[in-house]
């Protein structure tokens, strides 16, 4: 979790990910939309060669609200999905 | 080609997608991606659930620069992996 940043205006929490080729950065988000039909959840995904931004939207209805644990447990099972030490 | 943005600073071409479902969305990126691995060609690529955006970015040496009829062929390309009256 601690490779997510929590931003505000709107509530979100962003990741950058880098990969070694094309090929890497494919695999993950194949792996990646399978989560989120899993889960049902479809965060802003905005890639290219070998980068993929993750945005993941948070509901927030105050102005002091947080990510709730549901919204890390999605970013922990996101980070789960590469070998923590290849990146 | 018509529904694609030339833009400038940097010189580049813009095209919103959309479609009535996640699963079109999928289909969609992964030709794309087959696509651009032929032409070893990698479009930056913006995504959500219904959704992609896609920008080209086009090598331009000086300020008057156009898209080339190669950046051209590529974009009617990608238009020609969806069924053009489906969007």
């Amino acid at each position: 979790m601690h490779k997510w940043q929590e931003r505000s205006r709107p509530l979100r929490l962003e990741r950058r990910f880098e990969f070694a080729t094309y090929e890497l950065t494919r695999d993950f988000l194949d792996c990646l939309g399978k989560l989120c039909e899993k889960r049902q959840r479809f965060p802003d995904i905005s890639f290219g060669k070998t980068y993929v931004n993750l945005t993941l939207q948070i509901d927030s209805e105050d102005e002091d609200s947080q990510a709730s644990d549901l919204d890390k447990e999605f970013a922990m099972e996101i980070d789960a999905l590469i070998d923590e030490d290849s990146d």
